[in-house]
């Protein structure tokens, strides 16, 4: 106050003003006494989902569905802030919340008439945690509190079911003395101790299931129960309601910083500071009789999207049983029983009888739950999930949430609604998850099919596929020839396998990740793979692999799921992919918001055509050592590598040009106007080399030479670490008649496929580039070659030149790189691997655990690790741009089919990412959540 | 000017004040010609040193050495500025030049007295070309220059030999036709044109040498090189001296911009607008009679150092005969011409005849020359080298500049100059190249030795070492206990072949780089090391290797050279290493300037000893694994990484605690009152599996295991880029226990040594880092580890936890690394093979090639690349910094001894370098260069 003072003396502010403010400021200051405790219930609420930082989040949807004039159990929440300002430990809370407390618990027994600690009629409450964010690990529920000797009588009475009454009582006491008196197990194998009372009661009494103990027994427990507690925790189970109800928020308050809540704050980020709330809620009851029931809804079909109501319930029954399972739960809409009969077998007289709808049974609730969920979805402006219940003929609202669904369902919802007029073209957009769809485009499991599951592996590419399994590529080619579906299942694959892998309906590798050989081409062909499961011992020679004590030999059946990674015995059912006219729609406004373009990653025709029709823009990778392995090119290939001079090489590459001029003859005619991103030849040439004893034998005779020299020129090209070796452009340098041969095929497949009036946009791509003298070097073979092709040909085509950016040193130098590049693609996953020093082939030992330990948040390879890898691409993409404003900027790893690393891409500024043909569609759709997220 | 104009009406400024302006500009542009040419000779000079970029290196030089009034031949120079501004191949220069030049000519025939074409007596000049760098592919010289079929006669009458002016003209024609008309050999594999004819000529007259053509046969050649250069060139031989003057000036311009200059300019950095200059000199003659000679002088030893005058000379002689050494050049001093003969058994009364001193023989001119000498090195403040020539008894200077010398010479002219007050010790400090003085510390090849050159590999440890070769570390043991002095031969060396490394004189490899593990460890230890000699064929089984056709069988005797690579047959007689008074006086000066703390990598206390000899302020990097093959332990260690589970690897790790215990407690106490940085367990742990079946069996029968379970294990271990898999922090996060061993061996020796007094201070460094994540929990396991050795033995002490940065990603994301670390250590060689991708062991193969054709100017692994891997350095240097400002940083990688890599790290701000124990004195001298060079 002393220099503000001096700083109005000085400006001689007038002093009648301010002597005016100070005491009004006094007053409010007196008189505004803090808020601790928001009333909800009776048709209306203090608060509402604006306050989910103050209320929590539970208890800022109580507060809104209240607000809404909806039937809610009452209650009161105390807030967040409380959590901060208190110390349950010693009792100490802020000064103003008990108080405020017995207000709201005075205007609850008045709109429930009825009262805490009555001893006719008590008023029983619920008290839960509910912080900010769902956050597991911290104290969850005590139900019935309020419950005494005394009470519980009144209870009986009231309720006219003593046998009810004395049951609330015994959970109430064996709630309580768990979360709030801490009585727990003793150690992690030892059993609940008020679990071992009931079963020592069951014992002596001869009955098996707790339903069977009569209130006698449950009068007995409840006298166990106590001493038990007083014997374990030195002091007396509470029966003062008052005291219970502080015992239950100084547990909730306490557990807000107990250590799994801790863990779990700091592996997600929350801050301590956050706090929980709690929520104090009247007790309603479904299991009062035959007018109570208790059931959940939903506002439209989960399942199909179809906007129908739909639930099911259970009479006289709590919430739990109704997930329990145990009784058989009926429709809620008449129509949804009648259908459900049909397809059960049950005669419409034994429905009425034993299985009748709500609708007919509650006809007045039932209307009262239409109306409800109607205001509820109009309101949240999403399908509801609701949870109700009815305590004798009243229906009271417990929870209403937006309801998971399938793909199918979000996609159908999202557009109706759209019809409807109840939310946006771009709300309809960010309603469906980019990583959910996938599930449209590859067939699925049918969930509720019977299986037995054999083993799990990585979900790596997904749908689901049953098949022989046969264990080589040649076993697979021959076994489709002869009309069998089949799996192939190897210990890894390798571009040999290919043949293999394009026959069988889905792959299966013990090792290797989510970004391996085997997933990376499974994903590009949209075959089902499940990789990296660890727990296979494939045994080549035996024809059969074992898991455990479980031995699966060639032909017999296996069925995978390339989502879940699980594989199955036998055959499961599976579900076909339909693309329906809501999702073309769906995606049509998806690319009208989205800024980042769509390629794919495809090395042939058909992946191409695949890609084109899903919506791919252009093709953005386009591998060409794929092309190498294929019929006799291998031959040639490995002739070129083993050639003794560069004389040698120049003839086999000679042999190969024709081939791969076809190749990429093949994929401009399919991208006709879109362009195609050429990679130049990228592994290391020892992938090519022959493996067996044959097949060096085979090469000798082709070629004329000594087995011998072969094998020791093969051995000299042996590498430590070929993923940091002599590969991508390093292999031009070194020869480079190499990248000549394919950037003439290159250019020669581009004039002559345009000479047939095909629009060919041609983008070479060199790989592995560290330093700009690599890419001016190599940039100068390419231009001079295709130079050369065009003063032969006398024909000229447009084409650009530009580099993957995959090793650091070339995102940390990008500004010098850009000066001979006309574009930028990110490879993503060799950027990972160099940037993270972390081999992908060989992560798979302790990556998992590095990600369940929450080391890492997540598979750096599966999800662009933004904060490392990250800033080498924006490092890259500001230095790139700084010397060249127009390059073109694009991403080819893996990453570029991931929602999240999608976004990330979007932020930075790229101007497209590319995918593989099958995750086209998700690429998209997350474009666009990423471009309406940022406005 | 119209916008000038405009600007000026509108400020409406006076117009008289600008019209006056005006014409003065006129007449200042009028009066003030730009100067293009800069006379020297004659006692004075318009240039000097300071002029360096407009009068290039050569021009600049003989300007300065003409303006300390010193005999040198007179001449200008033409400037850079003008290479710039012409077009020689169309004779377009500045306007003003034709009349500088002219008037140069002029002052040059008055200085001179002689004329330019004089019939009489002609004025001969030289024309050499010179660039603000030295650059070779430019045209060098025209010596001669104004001869002709007339003035020829005239030299042959003043210089009263005809031959020799014949002889001058004709190799005046010879050049002049070859440098400036472009005569020149028609193929690389041609020969040049003109010696064919010398050639057709001598065997014409029937004599061998070209001194034996008369001067008959002179005035015959000069008529058929004129015929030859009509014929080819289209045009005839220029015989007016002008003609030819122009032509030569054009010439050296143009090469300026020839294809060979440029691409050296390219590959150096040059900038093309730097130009060159032209120096036209007149031209005196050694070779004119008995008062005639030329030699060459240092004005100290360039081999010892030693202060006395040193030179040889030739009597009737040109330059390019003293060089060439088909005579016996006489000695400069009596001193050292009685030291000749004495050591050449040559008798004084034949000295005094046959080969007297210059001293003796024309002692007017060694008074002049001593004379200049002394004024040379003092004007420049340092040893000169210098080129004179004495034209019938007059001395003319030719060239002087810093003379060359061994490291020993270095040292001591040094610190002599030093004690002469002519230096400071800072710049005596600057006068020792450091990678030089690494000469001092090893034997080296005696250069003058005849010896037989085998093959050439990479110079990996320097120093020279004789031995018989035998090819596995078990025979180089055998062969030491049996008293034979031992080359280790390997393929590549591994871990396993420590005991043989300790035991032999030198190692020898056919593989790996630099940085490979032979490499690493040879420099550790101070042995001698080639590596990477992929000539070798090595062949274990044979006990023998090849190099072409050589063989080389176990017991032949070899002689490497770890600085130059290169290994000889036999036994090369090698020189002792002796580090002088001198050489610790200059360290000392050196260690009073520095900003950098030096450590050292020594990973046993016999290292630790040589290091902290050499001058080591602690040890940077003591790496743990070495130590675990020594004797038995390697058992435990494999029965620890083939244990089943958790108890298992703990029973092993407890067996191998007591011997790191005692390997730290040894370190601790030698490096008493110093810092000793320890990482923990790095190398993945395949590395120790065994190799054969024998070990295979020898580890089953021990552990009691079953072989074939034993081989599954290990094979399961295998990884495909072992760089980049499990290990590192990574075997940790995985094991916790073999860390959590490691940490309580270190604490529990530190405090043992500590109870005996000595001072430790233990930093415990986590290697291969990438998370913020991985380093806290291990810091937590550290901490824990040493908190329980410290309670239970009741006793505390101070201990730093760090981390390597080696990872991109941990570079990256230093700030929040910087949150649980103490210290950083940069691992360059690992930062270096991840940030650009590239496997040190594998890139053996292509990195050669990426070096010699400039794509990469140095090794990456030798010196540190900057601009690259630097940027990773400088970042995480200001990330950890603004976590921590404290932080303490240093680099432990290879390139802590390299002298470029340490200018870096001064630069970047790190707290200290560390680098192998024999590069100690290295570094501390570079990273005193650093710092002087920085102020």
């Amino acid at each position: 106050m002393a220099p503000s003072k001096k700083a109005s003396s000085k400006k001689r502010a007038p002093r009648r003003s301010a002597a005016k403010k100070s005491p009004a400021k006094k007053k409010a200051r007196t008189k505004k006494q803090p808020k601790y405790v928001y009333f909800f219930g009776g048709g209306a609420a203090e608060g509402n989902t604006g306050l989910r930082n103050l209320l929590g989040g539970k208890g800022a949807n109580l507060a809104e569905m209240a607000g809404l004039g909806l039937p809610v159990p009452p209650g009161f929440t105390i807030t967040t802030e409380v959590c901060n300002l208190s110390d349950p430990a010693t009792d100490r809370y802020p000064k103003a919340l008990a108080k405020q407390v017995e207000a709201s618990l005075a205007r609850l027994e008045e709109v429930m008439g009825k009262g805490f600690g009555d001893p006719k009629d008590p008023l029983l409450v619920s008290v839960r945690s509910g912080a900010r964010a769902s956050m597991p690990g911290m104290m969850d529920t005590v139900l019935n509190l309020g419950l005494n000797d005394r009470t519980v009588k009144g209870l009986a009475l009231a309720s006219g079911n003593e046998r009810f009454a004395w049951d609330s009582y015994r959970r109430f006491i064996q709630m309580y003395g768990d979360v709030v008196m801490g009585l727990k197990p003793e150690s992690a194998k030892a059993a609940d101790p008020f679990e071992a009372v009931i079963e020592r009661k069951k014992e002596q009494v001869g009955v098996e299931q707790d339903t069977d103990l009569t209130t006698a027994h449950l009068q007995e427990l409840v006298r166990e129960f106590k001493t038990l507690i007083r014997r374990k925790c030195k002091r007396s189970f509470p029966t003062d309601p008052r005291e219970q109800l502080w015992g239950a928020i100084g547990a909730v308050f306490s557990s807000w910083t107990n250590e799994r809540a801790e863990v779990y704050r700091k592996l997600n980020n929350i801050p301590a500071s956050w706090g929980t709330a709690v929520n104090v809620q009247a007790m309603v009851f479904g299991n009062l009789g035959t007018d109570s029931a208790t059931g959940v809804a939903f506002t439209r079909d989960p399942a199909t999207g179809e906007h129908r109501f739909f639930g099911e319930f259970l009479v006289n029954a709590q919430g739990e049983d109704v997930v329990a399972g145990i009784r058989t739960p009926q429709q809620i809409t008449r129509e949804a029983s009648k259908t459900w009969a049909r397809e059960n077998g049950v005669k419409e007289a034994e429905r009425k009888r034993g299985f009748p709808s709500l609708e007919e049974l509650m006809p007045e609730c039932f209307g009262q739950l239409i109306d409800v969920a109607g205001k509820l979805e109009r309101h949240y402006r999403d399908m509801q999930d609701l949870e109700f219940t009815i305590e004798r003929d009243r229906l009271w609202m417990l929870q209403t949430r937006n309801g998971k669904r399938t793909a199918t369902a979000a996609v159908r919802i999202a557009v109706e609604m759209v019809a409807e007029r109840r939310i946006t073209r771009n709300e309809a957009v960010l309603r469906v998850d980019p990583d959910q769809i996938d599930q449209l485009l590859h067939p699925m499991i049918d969930t509720r099919a019977p299986k037995t599951l054999l083993a799990k592996g990585l979900g790596a590419s997904p749908g689901a596929a049953s098949g022989m399994v046969v264990f080589s590529a040649d076993d697979a080619v021959a076994a489709v020839a002869d009309g069998h579906e089949v799996l192939l299942a190897r210990i890894e694959t390798s571009p040999e396998d290919i043949s293999g892998m394009v026959a069988a309906n889905g792959i299966l590798t013990a090792r290797g990740g989510r970004t391996s050989h085997a997933a990376v081409v499974a994903r590009g062909m949209g075959t089902t793979c499940v990789a990296g499961c660890e727990a296979l011992r494939i045994d080549y020679a035996g024809d059969r692999m074992s898991v455990g004590d479980s031995v699966i030999k060639r032909g017999d059946w296996l069925t995978i799921d390339g989502t879940s990674g699980e594989i199955f015995l036998g055959t499961v059912p599976t579900k076909q992919a339909t693309v329906s006219a809501d999702f073309s729609k769906l995606m049509g406004w998806a690319d009208r918001v989205r800024k980042l373009g769509v390629r794919t990653n495809a090395d042939t025709p058909r992946d191409s055509k695949v890609a084109r029709e899903f919506g791919a823009a252009g093709i953005g990778l386009c591998r060409t050592e794929h092309m190498f392995f294929e019929g006799d090119r291998i031959d040639a290939v490995r002739e070129m590598i083993l050639a003794e001079d560069e004389d040698g090489r120049r003839k086999a590459l000679a042999k190969l040009l024709p081939y791969q001029r076809r190749d990429f003859a093949g994929i401009f005619k399919v991208m006709d106007g879109l362009p195609v991103t050429v990679r130049l030849l990228d592994p290391p040439l020892h992938e090519f080399l022959p493996h067996t004893d044959a097949e060096y034998q085979a090469v000798a005779r082709k070629a004329g030479v000594d087995v011998d020299t072969l094998k020791a020129t093969g051995a000299k090209l042996h590498e430590s670490n070929p993923m940091l070796g002599h590969r991508g452009c390093r292999l031009a340098i070194t020869y480079p008649e190499i990248y000549a041969m394919q950037a003439r095929a290159i250019i020669e497949a581009a004039l002559q496929v345009a000479a047939k009036g095909v629009k060919v946009l041609p983008e070479i791509m060199i790989p592995l580039v560290g330093t700009a003298s690599e890419l001016e070097r190599l940039r100068a073979l390419v231009k001079e070659t295709a130079e050369a092709v065009f003063a032969k040909k006398k024909k000229k085509i447009a084409y650009k030149i530009g580099t993957m950016i995959e090793v650091p040193r070339a995102a940390l130098t990008a500004d010098e790189i850009a000066r001979h590049a006309d574009f930028f693609s990110f490879g993503t996953n060799d950027l990972t691997q160099m940037g993270f020093g972390l081999s992908r082939d060989d992560a798979g030992r302790f990556l998992p655990d590095y990600v369940d330990s929450g080391v890492l948040p997540d598979d750096p390879f599966a999800s662009l690790d933004g904060e490392g890898i990250g800033q080498l691409i924006e490092i890259a993409v500001q230095k790139g741009r700084a010397t060249d404003a127009k390059l073109k900027l694009g991403i080819c790893g893996e990453h570029g089919g991931d929602p999240r690393s999608i976004d990330f891409c979007h932020k930075v500024g790229l101007d497209y990412v590319s995918c593989s043909p099958y995750r086209v569609p998700v690429a998209r759709l997350a474009a666009a959540h990423a471009a309406l997220k940022e406005s």
